[in-house]
């Protein structure tokens, strides 16, 4: 931590707050400017609340030098970290790529939809069978019936299966059928969810909250890797912002913060983001540019008559198009999608 | 819905997004301007996605007309609310003081604090007893220890409790011991836990989420109300925001908004807006003159010891001396606080 | 400038910044903790890119000790400024009221416009004869023809005026009969005007631009005052957020982090983050008890055929209503209103 | 416009919303729901603020059909511009690269820096003379001589010249020496300054704005359109947010959104978003891969001396791995870069 007195501060002020570092453990030094003292504290004292030097007397501001995360931090692995999830690596060389319908709906659905994400090449089927909803009349899944309808389509494509858990009582149950478990955007601070997941051996895929800080993000996947849980997958999907020509504000600076400060992998979500299929490749190619691990999108056999997001689902012919497309921007950047067929979930 | 065509649309595209709207059950009447035509749905048909019609050839864009909450919405009850918890009316001519400490610490220290709360007139105890920490290293709340010392210390001074619930398996044990239930900004749409305290009969305290509209705040609202349990009591205290000169943002404009849409009551939390005590008094002043129906305001004893938040907390002395002030504004705007000794709690 | 190097950070990269520091004129001392070292430099350096530090090797972030401001900063004038305006002192104990319509529109318009004004006890007459409009087909403005009848109106009842300047080649002619020479959020950053309005000696209205943050509202008015004129008067007129219940939020807070920072007066303007008239008595009311030095509201004898944002225009009545109640909320807090009766422009 | 009336709106009410439309010039139908009134009311009327018809009684909400911008809008170009400038076309099929340092710093450093931008196969200089600076101390720009060496930097390597003009009274001098004027963020809704660069027959870059909606950029656009010229490049160059890990948030679905509104072309900037040359080649690729019509970036021969933004200039070697890495990536899209050679400017 450092310490700015304000210019002239008394020497009682700055007695006052070396002594109250030094009784939080720091060990203090001061720089004396010509009207001006700094002090900096040394020592590995995460968790201390800056504010409470801030309003001491004679202190004009505080800066804070540790970060607060540490197993998720880069210093760990500064050469990032592959998740081995199924048959499966996430955050090497390959991208990944995930996609299904927001809901699972029903069987027949599901199986048609696991058969185009296969042969797209993805390797990940998603889908929702708990379903947050914004409004208490809506759809909100199937439960463990989509679950069981997802693994078996998914297993009959040698996919892994994605799907979000949303609350602590679902976990178990969910961990039974999935490989990944999602914690949605608007879960990202449900802390004693992050636990619960972080007791699983399951891969977790940690969506951003629409206003959360890249910080704020990293230590929710602390609070998952503090139980055991090492394997932890960041997406990106969109934040809040003034405007109306998107769902979300896609941030894809998100990728590169990612990757400068932790070393897990980070893909994009561009399908919540664009709000509307007609954006969403625009999108998903700017998210694999910018250097994401993978993009998970939002495709529907037949997305007229989906019962949630259908807007946002790409048709089955828009996203082989789009697929190729990314395989050869892929290619341009020196990186590859991973390889069909090389995957086994539930391993 | 008011489906606006594109100019020129042909006959065929005005013809499918009549038809499609007409499948939905609305009543449709078109409009036909010079180059535009413009389709009017009516029909109470809450939850459908206008995107549906915003991707359909030929459709320009797409206004929703219809609200999406029922229960919360101003027109049940145009004149307002009053919720009635414990002794205490909420929304009413009379604004409710909240105060006590960010953390219940330990018997001694909420039983001084609620010695103060009472002693400044203020009705409701507020202290956390299970606290959501950004930090998984950071203290977590006493448990069920600290919601007995909470209570013991509320009733010996004729205070209501209010505590957060942070998961769905604490809202049994929180509501025997509280009288409302704080659901937190992080929370804000955690749907399961909402439709938990809402099968409860206790008051629950919704915060705003950091990045919450209006509307979508209400429609958590509606979560909890649609289980039956209509004493829901909004809480603004602050949204992101780009900037360093606060923790969040205070939007107190929120206010007037929820008076205009809703009939529940509202009240302002300035304490995390502000972050550092100093800014507190001028955040509670703005808060009840913008006309919420109540202020909930961190204290605390010795704020220099506390385990969390101690910074924001305002010393007893600040405290009194403020609440003063608090009287002689809401005097002046034609307003008074809740009477002191009117109420008891869990009742 | 405080450099905090990145943990095992070789001694060749640490010698490598602290000579890019001496280089730049900072005397630099070098903290050495268990992993890290931290070089603190100090000199009255404004106007270093911090950047230049932070893409060094082995740095792992920089942290700038001095703001940027000299003028502007409270360290100046620890008591706050009152700045003389015509008669009227703005910034000391009495709050200051502006009001008047939105565009002067004619003779007749502005004359009865200053009579409600007067009539309310406020002392500064608002309008706009340059008008800076979203549409280059709306109303521009009177011109000169506005600035004549403004200036009759407001001497006809000891008013000063208060009205925007777009550019830099208006400044001599608004110079000639106002006042108060407003700055509009759109040209905050406009840096030939302000300098130019510098060189003036009329008050300086600055309001904040809509993305703008305390610092860079600071800078702006440096700007001003680098070029010898101090009269910088700063307003709060809501910034951009996301939402759709405010036309711009406005920030409260601006007031008291204007306060620890700079000398200035800072008053607030309700009227167009509020963007309708309902909202308008709320926000002024807020804005007053968080401690603003005035208001600036806009009102309009016959707002339904104002050409330019006649919505949110107070009535006369609803004016006259509102600052009974100022007056009063101003009282409960212990500070008044200019009185009556006491200023004369243009001296 | 579209009014919605409140349900259960009496006869009165809605006579009197008809009546006001009508007066506007609007033709009215009334669409009859169960509880609930729509009246559609067709017309050209752009620049009608909606808010005059929000803020009467009986009413509910107003939607605005009419987009406020004519020229600048896609129904006029359906299949969008190619703007000629020079010998160059913006918004075809081919994108193009603009380069350069972020100031001209003197004759010898911006030939160096054009001869870097030509080696990369980019086809614009760019280079700032006149330099909007936060602060007043900052340097501010060479002004002519700046301008002169540029253009002469720029015709020995036959590229066109865009440099920032920040006031009326620089647009003659300034469109002596460049081909492309540029518009500033910050300047954004400087409308007289719109207005001058309207009038001159050169191509304006128009940076959007910090806290601009893309109907306020394109309003923007309007106004130097609406003065006669029709050749504006659009440029995204990131917005304001909240966070910490980006000097702006690069709004990378800016680019789609004008697609679908606007003719114009549209290209993005990268390093003001970046902030530190090592996120700039994560954004350029991304912006190339949303689809923009080219990319501004930042070099410099040697920006550790560069007097301006030196962190965010690319080096020559990063810049031309950079373009490799770019031109693959279009190639993946098929699409292409501007070609070598083909451009001469001042035509």
């Amino acid at each position: 931590m450092v310490i700015v007195m304000v210019e002239y501060a008394s020497e009682a002020h700055i007695q006052q707050a070396t002594q109250k570092l030094e009784d939080k453990g720091f060990s203090v030094s001061r720089i004396v400017g010509v009207n001006q003292s700094i002090l900096g504290a040394v020592g590995d004292k995460r968790g201390i609340d800056p504010r409470e030097f801030e309003i001491l007397d004679g202190v004009e501001r505080v800066h804070v030098i540790t970060v607060p995360y540490k197993l998720a931090s880069r210093e760990v692995k500064p050469q990032g970290s592959v998740l081995r999830v199924g048959n499966l690596d996430l955050g090497g060389q390959e991208a990944v790529l995930m996609a299904g319908p927001c809901a699972v709906e029903g069987e027949k659905e599901i199986f048609e939809a696991a058969g185009i994400v296969a042969r797209a090449g993805a390797k990940v089927l998603r889908g929702g069978a708990f379903k947050p909803r914004t409004s208490p009349y809506s759809f909100q899944g199937l439960g463990e019936a989509g679950l069981k309808y997802m693994r078996a389509a998914a297993d009959e494509h040698h996919l892994l299966v994605a799907t979000e858990v949303m609350s602590v009582s679902q976990v178990e149950l969910v961990a039974q059928y999935a490989d990944i478990l999602q914690i949605g955007a608007r879960n990202m601070q449900n802390y004693n969810l992050l636990r619960e997941v972080g007791k699983t051996r399951r891969g977790v895929l940690l969506k951003r909250g629409l206003a959360a800080t890249i910080d704020e993000w990293l230590m929710s996947a602390e609070y998952v890797m503090s139980e055991g849980n090492e394997k932890v997958i960041l997406c990106e999907r969109g934040i809040r912002s003034f405007g109306n020509h998107f769902r979300f504000l896609l941030d894809v600076s998100a990728v590169p913060a990612v990757r400068e400060r932790s070393h897990l992998p980070v893909i994009i979500d561009p399908s919540h983001a664009a709000g509307v299929r007609a954006k969403v490749p625009a999108l998903a190619r700017a998210g694999l540019a910018v250097g994401a691990d993978g993009l998970m999108i939002e495709i529907h056999p037949h997305p007229d008559i989906a019962v949630s997001d259908g807007p946002q689902a790409l048709l089955p012919d828009q996203f082989l198009v789009l697929v190729e497309e990314l395989h050869r921007i892929a290619r341009a950047m020196g990186k590859r999608f991973a390889d069909e067929g090389s995957t086994v979930g539930m391993n």
